[in-house]
């Protein structure tokens, strides 16, 4: 017969499946010559024989069992009931994988009515004795005997209220021994049988509790749901308990191996002398620093910095530390990796490297990509922080960033406060084209509707400005010029602070901290670019975008948007000609003003791009998105054109659409106004040729949005060559360019080898194409997207990692595409182009490129070289 | 060296591939006996060898062309030049597969200068010769030599113009000579050498102009479009000219062999003595009835007599056919099969059954299943439309039917009229689900906006009421109460009449001619039915909906849409308590309230279907469409409900959409308040119990809309199966039910096995997830739609036949589905489940079912039955 139960440091031969997690873990720990508490482990099979088998704990078990508990004994020097040397334990469950849902822990197990005394004796603490048995009790009671932890809590609140004691630790020691005597009452009114005295007794029955835990409901529905077997049973883990609260030769501490905050590579932590861990947290009494103990008792911190030391050799990585010294012995509770800020976690993975304790690949996979955005952006002062005023925390973190200003309620009062030099937080309900001056004009911007890619966000983004969205308990009140939130309300030129890496709103200025690009941040860049085999382009329009994003690595640029090209006053006016023109003259008429302007706009992208490959974007937004929204607007507007309001009202009338979303947009406007088309071709090329007459070699990628059949990509494609043909031509320059597509619509992703045939190549828009998969509207899923979340119909926010379906899509699409040519130019500029999770996918099935907001570059060219690290194990 | 030239006599030994199609079906009528005008057909591979080996007439082709003519002369016993007997051809291209963009005919070939003289003498009438004189130098200058058409027609205008001529016929003799002396000067100008006048020499030319024809631009872009090789080449056939106007011994007529607008198997046509075709089209002359020909001339009559019914037993349905007398002698220039009315086709196809001339299946695949619309709703009277005043064309047809009214502006005024007596219809820019009642009430519904599938399209069917929509160049002025059109202006009250199946308005009122079913389409709608392998059912709601597709052969109910038992005014009334109420207890409250309504709304549809499946949708639309839409309505309705104006506005604020098609609706809304579906599955279960009480089993199928996730769709399923237990428990009795869902969403369709193992069945909802798989929006569409068809970007409007990418998606739905159960049952409830072409596909992948508008009914089960036969063969 197998043997059933393993002393920690007999587990070191054992697999994590035959001890269970917990036990293994403790086995490694020993294995490494770590003082830690000691004990022992029932195996998982003992579990499985248990319960298979009537449910009894057979005499071999037991004896087992027994034996295991003399020899912990006498390697512990400590037994249970011993007057000298007080031996209690806890009882952990364990399985193969993590379960919430079963049995946890009882602590404190072996003390009895008698011991307790003992207990109190040996730490000089009575009030600690009896809450140790207090507690024995309650978890006793509850996971073995049933009794509900109510009946407990209740008496114990009751207790507290009756006293007064605000805090638990103000319970006298008398008080305790008073609960404790009507908690055995409640194991005779409520379980039909005491408490029992006897630690071996407490000990068989714990492990009965956990063998059985493992069938219990939450158990059996967490392991159908996540796919664990029924059949590997769990462990049980019994350790000896320390107290750091055992006299002046005794404490307690938690230590970092590095600073968490800096990464800086120095010991940092802090003990209390007897105390236990609770002390610490309740912060009664003020802990010491980690390097005063030397003082105290050199030997003792001599051997802690030596296991920290061994510690991170092991785990390779900043471990965070719980110890107990109980009588001038060290124990280590506990080790783990430590959380770190973004800042300290890219210090501490390349010191790793320059100490030769890893690998490049390894410090790579240290960093989350996401924190980097962190990193690049200023932040709020954590102490400034703590004294502000809150006014909302319902707001999205839309864009990273820290600023404050005073609110406007419009774009170009936004644009007028800030060339008088004020610094303003512009507030809408929602942004529009037409807001992108007072945008840029804003230290940050807050909306009360839309969510993570409303249009606020994605613009935000971009610039790599401060925003926060769907701020919705605020109420904007345009005639009064005021903001209520549920606790106030703020005028127009009040002060406010937007925290974008929280979405949490502030009253007043709030002090911000810059976070700089570190050579830490360059070095683990530069890993990250070598490793990595998948490009990462940006998301860019202007020229102080296109700027950032070139410094944080960007290969290219992924997506231009030209809506912003048509706004701006001269070329509004023009736009508006254009949207209520008659005829094709007086259409091209319109055109051709904006032409110039367009013209000097792709010159200066095409300059600062030099060589590497843009993709530009024809128009893609309705044209109702150009034309005014008030009644007001419209008057002025139609002043300007000359023509009368009900006319233009006609128009406006004309052109909305019940779901703007799925109307008249995207190559669809360019079907019906080819000269659209033409005009932005003429502006690209033309700009293409003066530039190359300068000895620029640009490498233009037109690319045509929203296509659904393969005719509407052929005419267009049409237009486009035959326009940059005579012009080329007439120039005598060779200009290079290429036609793609935008792939968005689910339709073209079934004709996608079709479509390949006559295109250069394909950028992937998983923003529509996941709202068309969905049948979600970015502008309107805020109502109930959350919702989703919650109620687990949906495990993530598909517009924020790529969901399954829509993944499937693309896949289809690249598979189409490379069946063309296996070299197919395949891009994602859609949001989830910066997301590392979709990244990671994106890689996987070969994508060529994603393309992303440039302060997202970072974080995405980190995102691919873990993929790339993933793939190669 | 092969045979290069064949007479038609010859033909019949030679396949369409070598002779043609023209060649080869001369051939055909030829080896059935028939007196067709004598001729040659010189093969496609002589057009080949033409092509391939320098475009030279090899001396061989030559001499069998000759050798051909030289027959053919003898067999006619006419010839070339001859004074007695004038021998005239024509000359046509005919390649295996028809060709618009080649070269088509040459008529009159073999006159010239001085035989017009003697076919002036011959017929009697020198004007005649000389126009076909003209004709000839026409067709012959621009095939041939490539003069420009244009040439010919503007001097031929400018002759009539300056001489006063209306009609071509004015012009007498005189002048064309005069015309055709300057187009013999016009070969001189303009092709530098003369019109050959050797009868030969134009047939030798001809015959190389066709040859090359096969190669001209139109030609290969249509062959490349249509996937038509480049090397088959076209046959070219000469054939005989015969003349009706060659005495009064002579002349012309069209027959069909039963009546085309009855059916009645009775000869029916008429003719004119010593006259060509022309004469017959211009009008001038009155022809007379057929069966007058008997007096004139027994032995011809009897001879015509006879090839009509040889015709219908070799074709195999009623023929239409021209007929020419020359001197005593009859000739059949052209058979095919006859156009005829809807009600015709249907007595034609069941009587060919009767005479033992076709099987069923064929009878069945002679009906246009699109027609049967027609047959079941009343048109105008043909005579009447002629002379009604056309207000637009500009309409779409969206449900057939004829039906005048005094116009009203809105449903409360239809509504209000109706009840009155009046007859009225409804105009509308748009409609929405609160004009039901109002829909009802009138005649026909006309709106300004939408298209094909629009609201008042897709309700207006289901009742089977004329409906136009999309009738753009209306314009309303809801504050004078006109509708002003490009030729005037119409005030409230007016009459005017809407044609359905044309889309076309009318001013005034117009006469209509009822339609009945007739014994013989009971008759084929049972052959059809027989043959059909998939079952069709109805989208109905209403009683008298569901009795008419009873009536018309559906088998179940496959969509009842449950919006409508919202409307109603207490309903109303309580729906909109339950959208302004801040708790879950007064929104339960308001539903209770409509709950009595609708359990009584459910048991007279069990009723009405008893053991017949009936599939009920739960709510679909946004919750906004319940509220008021303009301000004083909103005033009325806050009174109501005894709130403020305001804070029903807020909500009307809140509950707006950027997209409502992609917004909070569908199961979406019943996640957040399932409140909802616990209400309407109460209205469900009880009426089910109430009617079981009564002995009927019926058989209800659940739907839930728009699910995207499988968890959507469990958290529903929970919630329905939750309270019909409850309540069958506390009945006591048995009844049946199912819970099903609609595939409308892609992302559904990528999920389709996880969802079928939960779910009994899907039903697709087609409308939806067009738009979805397009990015089109259908309520936006008309904007560009119209132009895509035109421009052949979208080969047909996707929401009328099923998409190739949405077939796909379809398709690959149905495979997960049955992947999981062989059986799944699955049907369409979409707006394609009435359109032959996609019921046929719909067929092809396995289907279980389509469902329709009541009055599409038949037309689907026909095409059910025609999917059959085609795949059967």
């Amino acid at each position: 017969m197998s043997k059933l139960v393993y002393s920690f440091d007999e587990g070191k031969t054992q697999s994590k499946e035959i001890l269970g997690g917990k036990g293994y873990n403790l086995a490694e720990m020993k294995s490494l010559g770590l003082p830690v508490p000691d004990g022992f482990t029932i195996t998982t099979t003992a579990c499985m024989n248990y319960l298979n088998e009537g449910e009894v704990v057979t005499p071999s078990l037991k004896e087992e069992i027994e034996n295991a508990v003399k020899d912990f004994e006498e390697r512990a020097k400590k037994a249970f009931n011993s007057e000298d040397s007080l031996l209690l334990v806890s009882v952990r469950s364990g399985a193969k994988f993590s379960m919430p849902g079963m049995m946890d822990t009882i602590l404190n197990l072996g003390l009895n009515d008698k011991n307790v005394e003992t207990l109190a004796e040996k730490t000089g603490d009575r009030r600690f004795a009896y809450d140790c048995y207090r507690r024995l009790l309650q978890m006793f009671g509850e996971v073995v005997y049933k009794i509900p932890m109510v009946a407990f809590n209740s008496y114990f609140d009751r207790y507290k209220e009756k006293h007064n004691y605000e805090l638990d630790t103000d319970i006298p020691a008398e008080g305790l021994e008073h609960i404790v005597n009507y908690f055995k009452e409640l194991y005779l009114s409520e379980a039909g049988k005491p408490f029992p005295q006897e630690p071996e007794v407490q000990l068989i029955e714990s492990v009965e509790a956990v063998f059985k835990s493992w069938n219990n409901d939450r158990a059996r529905v967490y392991r159908e749901l996540n796919d664990i077997p029924h059949d590997i049973g769990t462990g049980v883990t019994v350790q000896e308990m320390v107290f750091g609260n055992s006299g002046e030769h005794s404490g307690t501490g938690v230590a970092f191996t590095r600073n968490p905050a800096t990464g800086e590579n120095k010991l940092y932590g802090e003990y209390l002398i007897n105390a236990q861990g609770e002390d610490v947290v309740a912060g009664i009494r003020t802990p010491k620093e980690i390097s005063t103990l030397k003082e105290k008792a050199k030997d003792l911190y001599d051997e802690f910095v030596d296991i920290t030391k061994k510690l991170e050799a092991h785990y390779k990585d900043m471990q965070d530390i719980e110890f107990t010294i109980e009588d001038g012995k060290l124990f280590i509770l506990q080790t783990r990796n430590g959380k770190r800020t973004a800042k300290a976690a890219v210090e501490i993975a390349t010191d790793l490297v320059e100490e030769g304790l890893i690998k490049k690949e390894e410090a790579i996979m240290m960093i989350e990509p996401k924190s980097l955005d962190q990193l690049l952006h200023p932040s709020f002062n954590e102490k400034s922080l703590e004294s502000a005023e809150l006014i909302t925390k319902a707001g999205l973190p839309a864009s990273p960033g820290a600023a404050s200003g005073k609110i406007v309620f419009s774009a170009e009062e936004a644009k007028h406060s800030a060339e008088n030099g004020e610094k303003v937080i512009l507030v809408r309900p929602e942004t529009s084209p037409e807001d992108i001056e007072g945008m840029i004009a804003a230290e940050a911007i807050v909306t009360t509707h839309g969510g993570m890619t409303s249009h606020a966000a994605v613009v935000a983004r971009g610039m790599g400005k401060c925003c926060v969205t769907g701020a919705s308990d605020l109420k904007i009140d345009g005639e009064t010029r005021t903001v209520t939130y549920p606790g106030g309300e703020i005028k127009e030129g009040q002060v406010i602070s937007v925290d974008g890496a929280t979405g949490k709103l502030y009253l007043g200025e709030v002090e911000t901290t810059a976070n700089e690009q570190s050579e830490a941040f360059t070095r683990l860049m530069n890993w990250a670019e070598e490793i990595s085999d998948m490009a990462v382009r940006m998301n860019a329009e202007t020229n102080d975008e296109i700027t950032a994003g070139f410094d944080f690595g960007a290969v290219g640029i992924g997506l231009v948007r030209t809506e912003h090209m048509f706004f701006g006053e001269e070329r509004l006016v023009q736009m508006r000609k254009f949207i209520i023109a008659e005829t094709k003259e007086e259409r091209v008429e319109a055109l051709n003003k904006i032409l110039a302007y367009q013209k000097e706009d792709f010159e200066k992208i095409f300059r600062q791009a030099d060589d590497r490959p843009v993709i530009v974007r024809l128009l893609d937004p309705p044209l109702h998105e150009f034309l005014p929204q008030t009644e007001k607007e419209t008057k002025e507007v139609a002043e300007t054109l000359d023509i009368t309001p009900e006319f233009l009202n006609r128009r406006i009338r004309e052109l909305s659409e019940v779901n703007p979303m799925l109307g008249h947009r995207g190559c669809r406007l360019s079907i019906t106004y080819p000269e659209l088309t033409t005009m932005q071709t003429e502006a690209m090329i033309e700009a293409l040729i003066k530039v190359k007459d300068d000895g620029i070699e640009s490498n233009l990628e037109i690319m045509v949005p929203l296509i659904s059949t393969f005719e509407e990509f052929k005419t267009l494609k049409d237009v486009i060559e035959t326009r940059a043909k005579e012009l080329i031509e007439a120039s005598g320059q060779t200009v290079n360019y290429s036609i793609g597509t935008m792939i968005e619509i689910p339709r073209a992703c079934f004709i996608a080898d079709k479509i390949a045939k006559e295109c250069d190549f394909f950028s992937f828009g998983t923003n529509d194409l996941t709202q068309l998969t969905f049948g979600f509207s970015r502008d309107d899923v805020g109502k109930f997207i959350g919702e989703y979340e919650e109620k687990g119909i949906l495990e993530n926010d598909p517009f924020q990692t790529i969901d399954e379906a829509v993944g499937e899509l693309v896949k289809m699409t690249v598979e189409k595409a490379r069946s063309v040519d296996p070299d197919y130019k395949l891009g994602v500029c859609g949001e989830l182009g910066g997301d590392p999770r979709s990244i990671e996918f994106f890689n996987e099935i070969g994508m060529s490129y994603v393309s992303c907001s440039p302060f997202r570059v970072p974080g995405a060219i980190l995102a691919s070289a873990q993929s790339k690290v993933k793939q190669d194990v």
